[in-house]
């Protein structure tokens, strides 16, 4: 049967024909039938493909045959990526994206309409590029209440960052090597400032906790605002920079009606004693604590061609296995504004560097302040410098501290710890 | 509906009841209707648990109770549990279970009577606890062909290892440190010589190659004979030595009639620069490199009670939602002795230790023996003491340069790399 339509023929695109047709006849088995890519919807031409007898340029032309039993959606964005998933799911035929986008946006609707044909919206490659994370939560951990989730889930981010810890490069500089390397785009804004991490949270925030959380509800900050002398005060007090989206409930973690979940992506001094510090270049990992399991991490490649092909293709063999069957991932939709709260009421402890001329006696000052407070030091630290970390709690009172500060000192950098 | 019936109330079946009592709520509403556990079955006295009045004694309460839709075997060893297992499969009842040494020794027919019974066996606590594995394994690497799975499979040896590596103990006094705590039984066997991970990687060496994998196929050495000296040279060299398990494809790794596997649970030295070489304690990690995804890993706990109950409450969640469906995890029974190739036709590189009066003088023969060869060091190397890396060679190859120089050294140690 010739019964995949790939949608869109950019890299995950093409990685998913190369990588379905190079194992086509281990998938057919898998399947327990026979099973091939009939279309490859693309506006562009590609004369030289070996493919180019499947490359139609018309979404209807997919729609319209029967034939065609999962669609795989791998143009990104929201339209038209939005109006052909309706489309096609509305005609029963199931849906497999790696876009994170249209999920993070539209990801409870397009799952409704999955449910109501019979049909299924699976998304495994949207979050860690082909690392399993979707089905092992939807499932694996299904008998746990999910206390937290926490990744490493933009592999452009932790490359900037561990060239700037490994080699004291600047973030510029970093930056502008993960460019020429072709790990960021020429506006590397969606990975720098978190963006695309927050997607990711959204997704996986929504599916363990039931509700749907929106990127625009996310509290966001991103790199670029690290320097060198935060790099170096961590690593001298054992921590790693990361950037971090991560989701927890707020209250007992009960399934409930008035469950509140905390949802934020941002740079964090990450303990060495945590696997996640040790997670390095363009990898990603995610590590999710459960009431049941503990801690468990999922590590590997979270983007490129292959990788998140890999978990296209999976997702395309589990649709093909259970044709006409619902495989019953869902979430509510949810436009309840104070579902995630906000972050200042949420308790933390926090790395703060500060510059002042009167350092040395404002000490004593600041430690009354916070209550038990850590100075933390790194080589040839100035005089007018000065590092500590705070206690854990509610980022409004440090907000409130750092406020009373600002009247002595210079407040240079904070970062949350994880 | 008290649809769920637990085999065993030992450490796992104790945990599979709290876990799933206390998410109780929220299994239902995933399940999408009311569920619970009906019965406990272990022909011992609980007479003081909360759970009092749902023990029973005699298996065929549950089997004949047509509510009962699944049944949690968590028994352990071969019999009873294959028995109730099998019965309860022909009753057309799903059942999960945390049984690695069942689902190593008889895994291919059972999940053949699932099928026919349009039920299922899952079995993701069988290896590394609650760490998903299996199902992200069947599912979510579907799309790739699988070049090689390697894993820290044993909780209990690699807690031992980490002592020996971090606390400079010796093999005995570790022994007996995870004794006192727990983690070791009074008989350990099972454990350090590498018995229970070798189960494990038949497990997975059999769903991701489609042939069942027996465990007296499999080369299994432990972990006793490692010496603080060979710990010292692995550390200087840039190794941790690991127990890993491991399984790949011999020949081209596609899917194809005259496939052959190797598969070895073995001590190994393990890069440093490698993720597995990270694990400490008693957690597991599982490596798998596909030709899409490239290298992902899975992290946590690999047993205790909570943990593996996780994995029995997600599988039994699975089948409440997949009731009189079978979801095709399967693969075809296998009596070809050739299937598991001998280790000795693999090629590997080998750490060796030898002692010899003429040690120095020995040092350009065997070079010249192996050809590019490494020499390693340690701290107040003894002048007798000799230590290398040979280059990547069948182990046959190796065995014969061994002989030879047996003659003139003893071999104190070899041990394979990664």
């Amino acid at each position: 049967m010739k019964n995949v339509a790939v949608i869109g023929y950019g890299v995950v695109g093409s990685g998913t024909v190369e990588l379905f047709e190079k194992n086509r006849e281990s998938i057919s088995k898998k399947v327990g039938r026979d099973c091939d890519i009939k279309y490859i919807v693309d506006l562009r031409d590609f004369p030289d493909s070996p493919f180019a007898d499947r490359m139609v340029k018309d979404f209807n032309t997919v729609l319209e045959d029967d034939e065609i039993e999962v669609v795989a959606e791998v143009i990104g964005g929201i339209e038209p990526a939005y109006t052909f998933t309706k489309k096609a799911l509305e005609k029963g035929k199931s849906v497999v994206t790696s876009n994170k986008e249209l999920v993070a946006n539209k990801g409870a609707q397009l799952l409704d309409i999955a449910h109501k044909h019979n049909c299924n919206y699976l998304f495994e490659a949207s979050v860690g590029g082909g690392i399993p994370i979707i089905r092992p939560l939807n499932k694996c951990l299904a008998g746990n209440s999910i206390e937290q989730i926490s990744g490493i889930l933009n592999g452009t981010t932790n490359f900037i960052l561990t060239k700037m810890i490994r080699e004291q490069m600047d973030f510029e500089s970093a930056l502008s090597l993960a460019q020429q390397l072709g790990y960021a785009e020429k506006d590397p804004t969606a990975d720098i400032e978190g963006h695309d991490a927050c997607r990711k949270i959204c997704i996986l925030g929504s599916l363990a906790y039931g509700k749907h959380i929106y990127p625009n509800q996310v509290h966001c900050s991103g790199i670029s605002h690290i320097a060198a002398e935060d790099i170096a005060y961590a690593e001298s007090a054992g921590y790693a920079i990361k950037l971090i989206g991560s989701v927890k409930p707020v209250g007992d973690g009960r399934v409930g009606d008035n469950e509140k979940v905390s949802a934020i992506v941002c740079p964090r001094l990450v303990s060495k004693r945590n696997m996640l510090s040790t997670v390095e270049g363009v990898y990603n990992a995610i590590s999710v604590t459960g009431d049941g399991v503990g801690d468990v991490m999922f590590y590997g490649q979270g983007a490129g061609k292959l990788p998140t092909a890999s978990a296209v293709v999976g997702d395309i063999i589990d649709c093909l296995k259970h044709k006409g069957r619902s495989v019953m991932i869902s979430w509510e939709d949810n436009h309840d504004e104070n579902y995630v709260v906000d972050h200042r009421t949420v308790e933390t402890a926090m790395y703060v560097r500060i510059n002042s001329e009167d350092a040395a006696a404002l000490k004593s000052a600041i430690s009354e302040m916070f209550g038990k407070l850590t100075y933390i030091e790194r080589p040839n630290r100035p005089k007018n410098e000065l590092a500590f970390i705070t206690p854990t709690m509610t980022e409004s009172e440090i907000d409130a501290n750092l406020a009373i500060l600002s009247h002595s000192a210079d407040i240079m950098s904070r970062i949350r710890l994880l």
